[in-house]
This record gives C-alpha cells, structure tokens and sequence, in this order.
C-alpha cells in the first residue's frame, strides 16, 4: 500500500507470509499475516520463537524503508524480542511501527497478535542502521 | 554429545542445521552449524537475521535443557541480538553457553562466527524460564 | 493513588523524583516525574542515560508490585533501553506499564517524555521475576 | 590509563565510582569500580539496578572512546542489562568490552561482578553511536 515491492525470499516463502505496509497507508508502519500450520511449530508445538521474530524483523524492516530516501537499504543494529504468550495456532498479525526515524539510525516497536484476541503473544523493539545507496 | 536426541522440527529441516551438546561434553552448552546458501538469504544478498536468530535461539534451547532435571522443558522469556558484520555465505557456528541456571530462570549468552573467523558476526543474550513437567 | 505506600532510597533522594501509580489508579501503571537539573546530566551536558534508566526500572518495578498479591516483591530479569532523543533539560515524565502478568513473570514497557513534548526521548521494555514472600 | 582524563559528572559523585582504561592498556576496554554502601540499596536492601546499570553504562561509554578518533563523542543506541545475582555489599567491579569498532556504531559487552566471585552478577550489552566532533 505504500508504493514498496513485495520482496519475495527463500524463509519467507518457506514460511508464507504476507507483509505490506500499514493499513492507513501511511509510511512508517509495516504488517505481515501468517496463518500457523504444522511447518511453524517448534517439538513442543508451539509457534517457534525464530518464526516469530522473523515476522516482525521482516516487518521492521519493509517499515523502515518506507520512512528511507529512495535507494537506501537498511540492516538491523539490534532486536530484543519478549515472549509473552505461547502460541499454538490461528492467524499471526505482525505490526511494525517507527518511533523515531533519524538521519542514520530507525527505532521501532513492533508485536505480534493472534487474530482475535487482542493481548499481545510477543513484542519487540529493534533499531536499524541506515545505509546510503 | 549430552544424551538429548536431536530435535527435528520443520524450520530447522528447511534451514538444514545440524545441533548438538559442546564439544566437551559438559551440560550448559551447545553448538548449532549451517552451511549458507541461496535459502538463507535476504533480498540484499546477506543471512537474513531471522535465520542467524534461530540458529542461536535453538542453542540455547539445547543448552538450557542440558542443565534442567528430566522432563522439564523451557521457555524464552526475552532474548536479544545484536548484529555486528553482515553475512554473506560460508559456514555458520553458533554457540550458546549458560551464564546462569537458576531453579526458575535460566540466562545465556550466544554468538555466531563464520567459520574461519575469530570476530563474531553476532552475539546475543537471552533468558529461559524452567517448566516442570 | 495505589495505596502502595513511596519507598524512599538513597539513589532516588539524590535524583530527587516522585513516584506514583498511574493516574486512573488502575494496577499495572506507574510514573515517576523529575525535574532536570545539573546534578542529571553527563559531561556532554545531556541527561545520564543511567538517570533514564533508573527512572523507568523504579516505575517498572513499582507497576509490577500493583499486580502481585500481598507480601510478594518483584526482581528484574532483564530490562532493555533505547534512547531516541538526547534531553537537556526539562520535566522527565517516565510510565511504566504491564504488558503481561504472568504468575512467575511479569513483562512491561516503559517510555520517557519530555513534558509538553507528545515524542518519546526513550523506550524500554523489561520482564521482571515474581518472588513470594 | 589510556589518556582519556577522568570525567566527573554529578551522578558518579554521588555514586563514588572509579573509571579507567582495562588493566592492559589497549584501546577497547574500560573497569568502573564501586564499593557498595548503603547509598546504592534499594529497598529491598540489594544493589540498586539502576546503579549496576550507571556503572556499566558509564563503563561502555569510556571503552567507545578509547576507540574513536580524537574529537569523537558517542550515545548510546541501545543497552540491555540481564540481572544474574542479587548484590547486597562487596566491591563491585564493571568491565567493558568493545566487540566490534564500527564508523559510525560501536558494539560492547558487558559484566558486573563481585571482588572475589568469579560468577557474574550482571551481564550487558550495549550499541553506541558514533558522533563526529
């Protein structure tokens, strides 16, 4: 919805998830979709923390793009992630949203919500590097 | 090498990594490995962090179960990566050691290496908390 | 507002800040205010990223003993802070809220505004141990 | 004893902390030293997080400029502390590590420890900014 490319790419086709930016369409937000199967289960059947944080890394990322000047690229600096509720199945919804966008370095928050339920199951924040074209 | 069978769980048959107890055979550690190619990469060409997260995360999954009496598993409660030098092929070693195993909350720290070079590419940190069976 | 009565300690009279429960007297909300003032500030002239911390982990801690049963106290496992935007001066406004109250763990965020200034010049999040009396 | 004077700010006064270069004398590293009294308690009568993570801070912030160009200052991006052990007297001891010198970010670690117990109270890691003069 911002003018951004779906990048396609091996784990996230693997994992099949959709991301786009925000549904305001305003830049600085970014969301990806998963509905769990068996593939994202970790050996004690819960949705594996990896999966996760690569929804709302993705997301991170595809939201700090949309706040870049064209021809930038980003790279993650640090990311914590918090568990807060196990996951066993439904629809994943991963929100990315910037806090503060500098000249060189993005800060964000992000969550991850199963469909329905509107306490968080993980939340993060992260700051990425901005890297001139 | 600890007596705990290999877990197989799908993201880690797709990402193909081997995991194992430390070469030394104590509890408290573990090593993860992964040959780089194609489907670990992100659309700029490097290890995409949600694979070098999971790499880490599994470890110490491994290596936090390697210090729990019998039939106790694990949970993450936060864990966090910092992202030092980009990744762009070759073989990847991620180890995780226990700084801490307390009754209720076990700490880590990790790092992945290429290996052939001492300079970590990431390090980590991370906090499990014990579940009784 | 909470009926947890203000502890006093050393650090906190030297900071000189107040410390209260949310104002809807809510559980599971703090905020601590401070006036800067140059006993705050680092040799760079900008408040002590030490004096941010602080701030929030004594507003954490207290919104998390507004969610525990009687006679409980609480310990950090592990807090995470990113500083947005360096403050020279002004009223610090930190929150602190639980994002999950769990019966062993307790998961928060927390922000600092400067007053009057709707952008955060610092976020954190954290997840404190629950240990009963 | 790497040439960079010792910096006095209003906090370290209170706190009554030492800070230096690492015991080697090579760039990269810094040790904060505090003897705990009943100044740093909080009221549980355990070491305060907020002085654990001062000194750390402080000690990350020393260790970055060891390794910047002359003129440098930095700030930090992000710094996540993970509490080990509970402290409640002895002299502690705060070592940082530069991992990896960046232009623009420079990534450390962290610890705390007790005179005379090797095991870890606290351990750290944090992101800084490189701030050109």
């Amino acid at each position: 919805m911002d003018g951004i490319p779906e990048a396609e790419f091996p784990l996230r086709t693997f994992l099949d998830f959709s991301i786009d930016g925000g549904p305001d369409g305003e830049p600085g937000t970014a969301v990806a979709v998963l509905d769990v199967d068996e593939r994202h289960l970790n050996p004690n059947g819960i949705v594996h923390g990896g999966v996760v944080f690569t929804l709302v890394d993705t997301a991170m990322g595809r939201a700090t793009l949309s706040v870049l000047d064209e021809g930038c690229i980003c790279a993650s600096i640090e990311v914590s992630v918090r568990y807060l509720r196990p996951v066993g199945g439904g629809r994943l919804v991963a929100t990315a949203t910037v806090l503060r966008a500098g000249r060189r370095i993005v800060h964000l928050e992000g969550a991850v919500h199963v469909e329905g339920d509107d306490r968080p199951a993980a939340v993060l924040q992260g700051s990425f590097a901005v890297i001139e074209a």
